[in-house]
């Protein structure tokens, strides 16, 4: 699918333009001309990036081939740019989808080309189809808004994986269940998928902030540094989260050492106060005390009153000498 | 809430100025003025900020608009700082809150916003209203001061934490209690924050410190290069005291593991003394030895001997292969 | 084995040309002179590296001597160049052969030496036996490809690792198997090698991308760093990858624990419900309570309900208490 | 206390000399004053310090107020260093005690302040009072003894840390103690320490030997280059030990869990044995076999055979299962 | 001991020169002075080194003082280089013995100190005593080749640890012995030894190779790049080691664990078995149950039978409960 809309210096915004006229007004002076592609038929995609744009051939392989960590490549008269949207998948394993948008950026015109659907593009789009606003400054400043909010839409995302870590050490703590190894396991996962998507894309901000490029004039450099700031505290807190990962990891393994010290301390226990008794029991149950030590006889009676002390006097000493040992 | 306060080249200090004078007195050569924003109101701070001393939308919008590292922005006559300060939650858990300082500084004015109480700014507020030894040098020198105060603020955390700490460790080897490992994992989480403050807040005093700004002169360079010193110092404790508190994880595993293997021997020691009585006694219940064998027969008497000795002989082997064994 | 292939600027290609040509043809302007060598001929390589190209000797015995890390070195008028291919050796283990590659690339030939069959390349030679199109714009654009081809190549075993890391995950936490210890370490060493490939290699083209060689021109520089984007694609993978299986281990460890836990808990509980009752049943086989207490007497009936009674209550006190434990 | 030190150009070495003379010695052309501050009289070392020496009040500042990392910081016509010696506290705690040196040197002088007895620098204040050979070449070359003899005096901690290790490691391994646990926590903590200070005075000495200061001349240059090579061995050495320390927990908790392997093995050895015993003889037991089975009937004797070839069998063949199990 | 050799100009050798020749062969333009000091014999040394060939005395003091981190200092006429050779010390404990090797290296001249025996040395000194081949090119080139020699002397070291680590590994997963666990440590130990060598050792050959000192020259540079990349290989190795050491222990805590898990679930099999078995014995020797239920009445008959059934039916039951939880 291919959408497109116009903005001409003197305020009008047109859409649907045929793609005949995109080779005229992607040039005119203050005028901006927004195509974006959305889908796989790359075949049409490739034509129009080739021939109409005039983009070198490496640069477009870039844009339709897939798999790509963020950049910025300056081609002098434009810039190419991948960027990465990203967002929870729905359900209790903190995985993160990642969207790749492949983004060309020059002088009056902005070609963004993504396979899923991004949000934050199309919040934009929205509002530039009735309002001139992001779009009166030029393309630069476009794609700027297009940044900013493509990273205002990020700062969710962390917060309920924060969230979700501080669910995980509760759990963990208190009610360990059979499944929280394996969300530390997938949380992990996710974690290194962000840090491989914002530490480059705070690196391409770097970069456009900094004024590298012919492109990119120096009050649009300011724009950019705002952006490159969130990045900036969009990698600190993978890299915190990530380490709160790992040590959820070593607390889970401490806290089952915990429970099971509990477990083993009970069978202990129990077996320290009822093996003497069961051995006293026994001793006397053997055949050796007979008939003549019944219950009704005088040695019976002592008998008895032996056994039963021993019974009595024996688990607490055992209970006291325990306690001594701080286990009860 | 708006404070405001100025020094005149002449030496007099006004304070609670109508905001109509602001433009006028924010640029007197040699004088100050010092506006403190404080609370919630922020479309009237938009407007001092944007209207009055004309700084940029950007740096406007950054200040009031509240996450961000500690950073220095250079906007050429005037520099935009963001600070934190924080302070240790009370409780048990070393939680700790942060407070965003947002400073505009420039030839003859300061001018700090933040929503929460800074008990640093209070107090070189305080010290100002009566007292021209902070102002006399200019503004920049006013904000030297109150960095100098926040940083002196920030010591006192860490000793209490660096506390916290070796109150842990020796909980964690001698007497460890149920919320040990949070305490562990609350701590971990404290120090991750206070990293990802005092590390970009020194790489700012170390900005201001080597004279990359046309604001700050040579000499004023030697004052921040005594806080860069300072935040130096506090980030190598940060990351001692983020070891230690890593360490102090594996102890705790170490630890428990040991008073399970204490618990164990118990166990095993019990077990290895009395399964063998129980079978002796067990073996002698057996009915094949019945009536002929009772106490007042001659082979129950020789019977009885053997049993008794029995007794008497497992244990005391047991025990001595145990000693051999080191376990007792 | 010696394979040649010539391309000369009127675009014909010839194969199996004599030893003798060599000299002749290597510096055709336009053209593109091929030599692969393949297996351990290495006094007849040395000859035609060192007389024929007249390569400097260091380079010629970097090349026939065999383990080095991927490198560019730079002699002026042609780049020796040292990559490396891997497959994932067939088999539960996931180890990984590297397969050195090394390269002399100048203006108008390309020599490459190899002592095992690297897919990559057989691939690129059998295509540009019929195809001048690899071969048309000269010999660093003939290694382009060849690179290219390589790096395309990478891929697929890194995504068989990945998912051998998934699966193990999957073994660790539902069902381990004896050899999963094994795997997960062969694992690491499998990833620490393609680490000590990945990297170099990516500077490698690094260097090519960012024109620090005479050879290089501009132009073609642009191809490298599409190479390179892929490198570090690979590198950033790597890292990840070791991460995921450095963490599999501890929770190798965790899930190992878990299991312990249940089998002690067990273990615990058929302990605390069997040993008390052994201790009643024990104590009414005490030889105090004999014929008198037999079923038939009515001192034995209330024995025996009492006995029971016992057996009945004890457990059911022993159950109500481990499930307020949170064990059943 | 202050003690003072003159070497004249013509060879005359004075003490105790009166501080109204340092103001005329302090700039003598080819003399070397030392002034040595000991203790806590600080308003009068200011005075000295800030009017006789007229040093810049901050770097007064930071001299006598105490918690610095290591640093040189140049002020023109003299430098500020801060240093760290250090000893190992008596005591099985390998806990390391820090003190600080502050340091001016300048032209012509060299001033030290310190607050605890630093022994090398007592024996370079000896040598010197009677020989002017650390004094002739002026008071850098001081100052570079004093470096050098305080280095010296480094590497002996180090080894005895290092021997503390080895000591821990063996004890760990075959005799481990109640206090191994805090051992190792204490020596993580004392390299802690060590490191904060070794790794900042390897940077002052780096920047001393690579000529960073007016005030010192290439041919000094190479003697701090000496000393830097000292401090990038034990910087190195900092981090082995580091290292050793880190993975000395690991072992211990290994350690113990072969022990634990060890006891509960023989728990599970005694139990295999004998519970099967216990049951045969407590089947035997049962009322079912009574009078008849008595060891002076035909069936009693059948029945104790039985019994006693069960009680030889069953031991024999649990001990044979053990051994195939590599148990025993 | 001290060697001398000198290779003239017109390609006579001669070894054993007298002292008092050394001050004259020492700059023969195009000969080679090697002179080679073996042992203690310092004050000797010193005294050739300071007044023969006047080296600075500073980096004679380096030389003949032991303790150093591989490293070069350019003194403009000579370089003074530290180099370290290292062995494997015969034994199970894979312990490394490292070697000191002191060059100066100056146009004419190659002085080498040492004060154990270095094979690589040896090697080449035996070689040049009736082969001019390494010494034609001059000194450095003569240094060059012992510097290749070492290198090549290293790799065998590093092969025999990485057999270490697999049969370690082996031995962790199948049938660890006691003295495991002091071997990897002794192992790790041996790596943080030999990474401290390893990366200074690399950076001296990078200063080499990079041409920054006036005495090697540019074609030279190209030999010591060739041995630089043998020693970025020798370092990627040894990370790759200390990585895979660092695992092993993983590894081996978590064997033990699996080992523990083995024992332990035996331990509870047999008890799980048994206790209820006995618990059906034991109830049925209460002496409620006495003569009456004897075998030979009626009543006895139908007690044995419901005894005989209880002790066939819950093993069972306990031997499928345990098998679906799958532990057999």
């Amino acid at each position: 699918m291919i959408r497109s809309l116009h903005y001409s210096p003197d305020g009008k915004i047109r859409t649907d333009i045929p793609q005949g006229e995109f080779i005229l007004l992607k040039d005119t002076e203050g005028g901006v001309l927004w195509i974006d592609m959305y889908g796989e038929d790359k075949p049409n995609y490739k034509l129009i990036l080739e021939r109409i744009f005039d983009f070198h051939p490496l640069s477009v392989d870039d844009a339709l081939e897939k798999t790509h960590v963020p950049k910025v490549d300056d081609w002098g008269k434009y810039l190419y740019l991948v960027l990465h949207d990203f967002e929870l998948v729905e359900g209790p394993s903190a995985s993160v989808e990642l969207m790749e948008l492949d983004i060309f950026v020059g002088q009056g015109f902005l070609v963004t080309y993504h396979t899923q659907k991004i949000k934050a593009l199309e919040r934009v789009w929205e509002s530039c189809e009735w309002d001139p606003r992001y779009l009166k400054r030029g393309a630069l400043n476009l794609f700027y808004h297009l940044a900013d909010r493509l990273v205002e839409n990020h700062l969710p995302v962390f917060d309920q994986i924060e969230l979700g870590i501080n669910e995980l050490e509760d759990q963990i703590l208190h009610a360990p269940k059979e499944d929280t190894l394996e969300r530390i396991f997938d949380l992990k996962r996710s974690l290194l998928r962000l840090r491989r998507i914002i530490t480059p894309q705070r690196e391409v901000f770097h970069k456009l902030a900094h004024n590298d490029f012919s492109v990119v004039e120096t009050e649009q450099g300011y724009f950019f540094r705002n952006i490159y700031d969130h990045y900036v505290l969009l990698n600190d807190l993978t890299e915190s989260l990530r380490e709160l990962a790992a040590s959820s990891l070593e607390v889970y393994l401490s806290a089952a050492n915990n429970r099971m010290n509990q477990v083993v301390k009970v069978l202990t226990i129990i077996t320290t106060m009822f093996m003497p008794l069961t051995f006293i029991t026994s001793l006397f149950g053997m055949n050796f005390f007979q008939l003549e030590f019944s219950v009704f006889t005088p040695m019976g009676k002592i008998g008895l009153v032996i056994a039963l002390v021993c019974l009595m006097v024996v688990p607490t000493l055992m209970f006291l000498w325990m306690r001594r040992r701080d286990w009860m």
